[in-house]
């Protein structure tokens, strides 16, 4: 199991709310109950407005971006879905701080409490009884002509696809310096155990339990009879050549929010990002969410607990 | 990839042959060979006859059982395949010794030379220039009643597995103090990522790479429409009760040797054992074995290196 | 789409319920409401008693056994699960009589009534509103040294596995005359569409639709990268040879009914049978049985009709 | 098995080489060897150029389109791959016309015979000895404000899928007036017994003999446990609706040749064409041809016939 790391009592949250109406009157309510409890308070992302000036009012400071921000928190509160929070992550774990996800929606596979329970969440960061787990991502290089063109982590997957029109793509795969295969499929993807419920779920892949610390490659129709997904330690490292078909003919997609169009010959490179996400995990399990979500276990029996 | 660590020239080599004329003439020329190059030879698991006489001719301590031997080893050489490693390491592991496979077959996970090619791996052992990689056991216990009734450690896999008549075993799984799924299947396997290979490749789990610290849990033909395997960290204690339906309906059995008929209410609780498998691993990746064997890749384009 | 035929009014009826006491009671009351509308009764599959009385009581006919009976029949009423009607199957399919289910537990696939739902079914088959659609049988014959060994029909499937102790059989099969693959498995299964909900399912096999014509054939736990399912024309002859490894190392199943130690060398020979199954339909499809089972689209978002 | 249906000794033959200087040769020597046996010959689809005139010299008519001229062939020659001969398949069925297909590169799944075998095909054709099987094609009918605004027949398959970017269709699924599912995937694939070895293959659908006479519908990549495909029988009508995320979001993709974008709403109508294509079938098995080129059966031992 994963180790859990206690949060000291925090003084100063960063709120990071989704758009729309109700994320923004969660803000306020965090915002108001922080402020009763001498927290400080930063809320970022949001477009000045009306809904501005009443955060001003209960005593938040309000910034449009989130750059360099994190640094001087304790505790980063994403106020969303999984999306927010993999989006906050993104800047949250460089800085080394926490991450507190309250869900919005429907249950989520790292928001930690549902929207009901926020307050719960928020008392616990204050009275200093949270803990943060670490989750393993990954830092993905894009390397064209022997140069690195682009560097991102991701919390969830990378993956190479073809674009408009389906393909057959040509991706020659090595891991930790040794040959795997040349895939011949739509698509290819990389995931680290977070991601292993998102894309890698739907390719066919199996779930990675969040603690383990192990990468999942699993291709995306491949023409091929054997579709077997390959799980590797997350210490090795995983490089990926775009062999063809044509020119521009695939494109490389992190995390869902970067996505770039690759040229004949282009690498990507897969390692493990030296920062976790410091994430406060949810109380309920990753099985049971997909139960909920997906099924799970139906007609295994329902025992619960 | 995994560490490798150099194993010191050794001096005292322990041959462990499987059954059969071509493991006994292999064993006979690498007494010759070893004892050539004053190294101390002991034989083990042999029935005496005219074929230990012939050994004992040539310089080489033989002995029928291998308890306690390999205490006194620098090297443990298993000749045969991948059946035969196995059995070896079961014992080599726990006294800390290195295993090294001389495969008298087809290429093999675990062997690290082929027949021909076996008085190269002698030498590099003489002449101090082979290493060992750590590889991932379990240990699995068998509770019932309360009380410990087996405990075994395992270099490929555990499953249970419904006896004679097919039945739909209800097999309630919890990892890491968390209630999983309760599984209604033929059975359920526990592997290592050496044992991904296995069973496990047969019940449609993922290819785990050897240096990853990973389970993974595959249903055998379960009743239901979600046939996706877990891959868990391998600090997650695994813990598996036998729920039905009748009393001695299943079988525990571990790396294909250890076979118990279960009663209800057994529980098989499963973690990672306290010492590695030393493992002197091919040259060559698993994927070129699976590539060899089970035509891994074909379809995806041939690229040989 | 299928075929309906319409039942005429019917005028005797058949009824075979299962063990125990909720079927005893159900067979009562059906009793009691065909002789009220003037139907003839005979109560199969019953044991001598005061059940037996009770029945007689009410005005049925009640038979040890059920050879010979369906001929004389308009309609055989299955009161039981899906089991008891592929029982009843067997001998009600070879007379040509219709068969109806009425379902006494969870929802089947091929009861076309709830228990709670009965009346209305028998007052349908009273009424001359029932109908009947053919479902695809096969023929099972095991050869043996050149002569035919055993022959049966089956509603849902056959298959070939391995006896208590988990070996790689050997299977050569051949399909329409024409080599197909020789699988290296746990076993094989070879399914009717109807089947294909049952160990299919749990195999790893696709669902068919009960209106298909066609033989599904899936191996169990094949020892390969390639587990995929391979669909034939129903006239297509099947022919697999048990290659080994051993004597009386496998069995072969029939409908989870018959099963027979197999000879190396032994061929069982599969086409469709002459004579469909003449089944009463449910009115809901297999999708929303296995919706309501099995969580069927779980996550594939819930429309409703 | 299929009914094979003889093909009278031929006397008009129309040629639809596809591109390239390999294929043309292979048109120049057919044409020639069918003249010597006082066959008329019309070659299709070839631009004007030295190369028409060339086969001119030899006696063919070279016309620049298809269009109306199966009709007065005995026989349609494609010499090419797979591809070409589905291409030719699209009129050649509609006209009734048998086709032969000579194979220009690798093994395929359609093509009668390899290219060194190609006058021994023309041969057969001369003498009366060819003979072709029906293969099931579909009709595809795209439905758009209750108007049918295309309708195509396909040999392989028809497609729904996202544009450049991935999102997660809504597609509801309708089998013969019953409702299915409501797939969430990137994509929902419909096939022909022979497009099941092709983009339904990578998808992860089963192989389907081509004699039967059933639809293969499996998903891309669903966002769901569940990843079973479905084998209708060919008379049941499939109906599937476009539900979004947006308009535009996705396109009906038939036999991989015609592409048209999607809006809200659409229905894609799918049931089989009532004209097979009279193919005259390959001699050896598709699992001969999916060992070839996809490692068939490796793993699963060797036997050859």
């Amino acid at each position: 199991m994963s180790k859990r790391v206690p949060i000291p009592a925090v003084r100063r949250v960063l709120l990071y709310p989704r758009d729309g109406a109700r994320a923004f009157e969660a803000t306020l309510n965090a915002t108001r109950w922080l402020r009763e409890h001498a927290v400080a308070v930063k809320v970022c992302a949001l477009t000045e407005g009306a809904g501005a000036e009443a955060l001003r009012r209960e005593g938040a400071e309000v910034v449009p971006h989130c750059d360099g921000l994190a640094e001087d928190c304790d505790l980063v509160v994403a106020l969303g879905g999984d999306g927010t929070l993999l989006r906050a992550s993104r800047w949250a774990a460089e800085a080394g701080v926490p991450v507190l996800g309250i869900n919005l929606g429907d249950l989520g596979f790292l928001t930690a409490y549902q929207a009901e329970q926020g307050e719960i969440g928020l008392a616990a960061a204050v009275h200093g009884e949270l803990a943060w787990e670490p989750r393993l991502r990954m830092q993905v290089e894009l390397q064209r002509g022997g140069r690195v063109f682009l560097r991102e982590t991701a919390c969830n997957d990378a993956y190479i696809k073809h674009g408009e029109f389906p393909r057959l793509l040509s991706l020659a795969t090595d891991v930790g310096g040794q040959f795997m295969a040349t895939y011949k499929a739509d698509g290819l993807i990389v995931c680290t155990p977070m991601g292993s419920t998102a894309y890698n779920l739907a390719a066919g892949g199996p779930i990675v339990a969040p603690s383990a610390t192990a990468f999942t490659i699993t291709p995306i129709c491949p023409h091929s009879l054997t579709h077997r997904p390959v799980v590797v330690d997350a210490a090795s490292l995983i490089e990926i050549t775009y062999e063809g078909p044509v020119e521009g003919g695939a494109f490389l997609t992190i995390d869902g929010q970067t996505s770039v169009s690759l040229e004949l010959g282009d690498r990507v490179v897969i390692d493990a990002a030296p920062d976790p996400l410091r994430l406060c995990p949810p109380e309920y399990s990753v099985f049971r969410v997909l139960a909920t979500k997906l099924g799970w276990s139906a007609g295994m029996g329902g025992r619960t607990r």
